[in-house]
């Protein structure tokens, strides 16, 4: 494509120009996203290359980098340059950076068409003629820009500096920033990121497009505010989605969602059905929310495709296992019936009274002891030709079970999700009757350790459901294959 | 009704004998639920009555209470007992019960009809035989059985033993212990709680009107999965819900869920459509999840009815805000625009880069140092005709703002929310990029604290709409008027 090059010097430069740094900034005082929060936070990252601060009243190094009054002053080429100076004077910004053949330009500044005033509308005017003419390859305005662990450099402080396979498109720093952490807590790491915010030059589509060649990229997740060609991101879409899974949250499918769209990064929202279809012809995997798309990249990274959506459900109580039933039904996922030889051998072992050895499963004492029930269980659900997925759900209360009776039970669970032996996949989630911070801030660490030993565990089992459902209906989709009937 | 006196025994007794309790149960050991645990939850409870245990092997005092072999020879009347026995001994159980005259029975031994076995039909029309024959007022089997702050009693450690105005019909035991401890975090107290299990004599139908005339009580939660007699629950609940609000989970509502109910209380789930029936006919309001009972059962409490379902989201960052307003349109709230003297009257204090001052309103500096322009805006859109809800949703990022200014922030709104100064509800949820430890248990810890002052603070915006478009359709309903129109 046109911009690989420019796009492989923006996310891993090795010469970067902070246009906005500046002398006056006191630190820890800094606004939040101004030039020298850049600075600081490209280092945090550890980047090695050459850092310059250009600010027309500097006289002397800025925040400990060599500082020039114009790009045009910098010694070098340069690969990427930040733009975080005032709407106003942006045009005169770029004019130069054309001039000294910056070969990415992120422009943080936001004040254009997204106000929705005048003042706003004329100066993005006068800008984009400046790009037009000038062929500057453009990240935003109002966005903030690229975040690439391997290149080291990233808009947001504590952003994760471990690289992994997964890259992510937004529209929005916002979400960017929520997901570079939160989706990190949940195994996710990333090849390439990036917030255009509205997109004066590369769009959602041109980024789909670089990232379908890069080798660091395994799976693709968007989020995406307005549409520059839909044609185009159709094709793109349906092309790569075949050889990389493509998860899309598209924000301001209702109308007071694409009201907040057209203020927010001046798109236009778009109407539900159009994306109903969009997400039916392409094959690119739904999510409605952030922690759902983290969810997917989860699934996605870690959880064997299902040859089915029948599941069977181990270990929470009778009450919780109603609610939890319904749940998964409304995610598209049944609670079968277990074979009749399956719940005939559960009945040798199992304790009739308080127990459950239908489906759901509620059987307590399989989760305790030696894990010789579990074993046995693990092996006869595994076996059952009426199970598709298995959802353990084990209670993690302080006061029934030592901590070492649940690192060996996770343990366990975690080395039959990752071997697989039946070729079904295992999903986890705790479940607590107390909310004890204890127990809350214990379940969360092994909410945060699972997925780095590559187990996926969900905060809760719709969740769980909703995300396997999709996971299941991508598979689908690409061998090709109607769709699932529902089952009974 | 017919077991007013009964009830008022079970729920606030003077004089308990468990039938079951072990002299050989080893402290610590015990198994949950045992006939010792509850000796144990209701000391913990602080029950200051008699307590007997009833064991045929008993040779001197168990857990420190007096022990007789058998319930005759218990020297005063006894208003409950708890029989935890193994099953096969419930029928003689039960007819020495009825000997001694007991007020109330609890029956928690489980392993009747759910098991879905021969043997344990069978065991269960012995036991209604005698039920029946005797008139015996009995709670269970297979429940947890009644837990009452006031009474001091509850069959699980660590309940609140603060009471409050909410009670909480539930057929689950696992799901009365889930939501007491829950429900409680955020701000919900109850007067008489009680899990039925399979509901011998008492079902939700009868435990729902002994709380319709229960002073202390004046919000009913109820968790059903099966019903005995429609029609008198529907007579019922209309009569009841314009006197008290009635926030029902019923369970079972998928075919997964009707089997995992058969499984657990052995009743019959029901069909979708006549709940939703029954929900419209009744007032009755609905809840999906014991999360949204939670919720819902704290908006009834906290949240002033909003007159109409109009909201302006102020806080969130752009992208979040795009996906917060498509979430919240999906729960029936729209976030409209502001009116023009609003919008005008903001744009006059609120820097235009990097601002929304449409609705969602994104105006970061809204929410720090020393909170006029806080005071400001809330005056504008409190007194904004298109605006029938606040929905305030601060980022609360340990980088971004200290402790001090966090408490004076929240001070600050929740003063709002309790005068509403201008009629309209104000709803809290609080945002985090990070998910830092140490800032989700400050969060955690606000959360709890809020409600506790009167404030409802939500879990996420998509889950406040929803509580509040279900308060407002509530207290449409007692108006009789018709149902609001979808606006645009």
């Amino acid at each position: 494509m046109r911009w690989t090059q420019a796009l492989d010097a923006a996310f891993q430069p090795q010469v970067v120009a902070i246009i906005g740094a500046s002398a006056e900034a006191v630190p820890g005082k800094q606004r939040f996203g101004s030039g020298n929060s850049f600075l600081g936070n490209y280092r945090e990252l550890g980047f090695s290359g050459r850092l310059y601060a250009i600010n027309p009243r500097a006289q002397g190094p800025v925040a400990g980098v060599p500082a020039f009054r114009s790009i045009g002053e910098v010694p070098e080429p340069v690969d990427l340059a930040v733009a975080a100076v005032p709407a106003p004077v942006l045009p005169g910004v770029l004019e130069e950076c054309a001039a000294a053949r910056v070969k990415a330009v992120h422009i943080y500044t936001a004040g254009f068409e997204e106000t929705g005033f005048e003042e706003g509308r004329l100066l993005a005017a006068r800008c984009r003629e400046i790009i037009r003419r000038t062929g500057l390859c453009v990240i935003g305005p109002n966005g903030m820009g690229p975040y690439c662990p391997k290149g080291h450099i990233g808009p947001f402080d504590r952003l994760p500096s471990e690289p992994g396979p997964v890259a992510f498109i937004s529209q929005s720093g916002g979400n960017l920033n929520w997901f570079s952490h939160h989706a990190a807590e949940m195994g996710v790491r990333f090849s390439k990121a990036v917030s255009f915010g509205n997109g004066w030059v590369l769009h959602g589509d041109d980024f789909l497009e670089y990232l379908a060649e890069d080798q660091d990229t395994r799976i693709i997740c968007m989020y995406l505010e307005g549409i520059r060609d839909g044609r185009r991101l159709l094709e793109l879409a349906r092309r790569i989605v075949v050889h990389k899974p493509i998860l899309l949250v598209k924000g301001g499918l209702t109308a007071s969602g694409a009201r907040a769209v057209a203020s927010h990064t001046a798109s236009l929202g778009g109407e539900a059905q159009v994306w109903d279809a969009f997400y039916k012809q392409t094959g690119v995997v739904r999510a409605d929310s952030l922690e759902e798309l983290a969810d997917l990249a989860m699934t996605f990274l870690y959880v064997q495709p299902p040859r089915g959506l029948r599941a069977v459900l181990m270990g929470i109580g009778g009450g919780n296992s109603v609610l939890a039933a319904d749940a998964l039904a409304r995610e598209g996922i049944t609670l079968p019936a277990l074979a009749p030889e399956t719940t005939a051998e559960l009945a040798t072992f199992v304790p009739l009274a308080g127990s459950m050895v239908r489906n759901p499963l509620d059987i307590g004492a399989v989760f305790r002891g030696d894990l010789t029930l579990l074993d046995r269980t693990l092996g006869l659900v595994g076996r059952d030709p009426n199970v598709d997925i298995i959802l353990a759900a084990p209670h993690l209360d302080l006061n029934r079970s030592s901590p070492e009776e649940t690192d060996r039970l996770v343990a366990r669970l975690s080395d039959y999700a990752r071997a697989a032996p039946h070729g079904k996949p295992l999903a986890l989630t705790f479940h607590s009757f107390s909310n004890d911070p204890e127990e809350m801030a214990a379940r969360q660490r092994l909410m945060v350790q699972l997925p780095q030993r590559g187990v996926a565990a969900f905060r809760d089992l719709a969740r769980a459901g909703r995300a396997l459902a999709r996971l299941h209906q991508y598979h689908r989709f690409l061998d090709g294959a109607a769709p699932e009937r529902a089952s009974a």
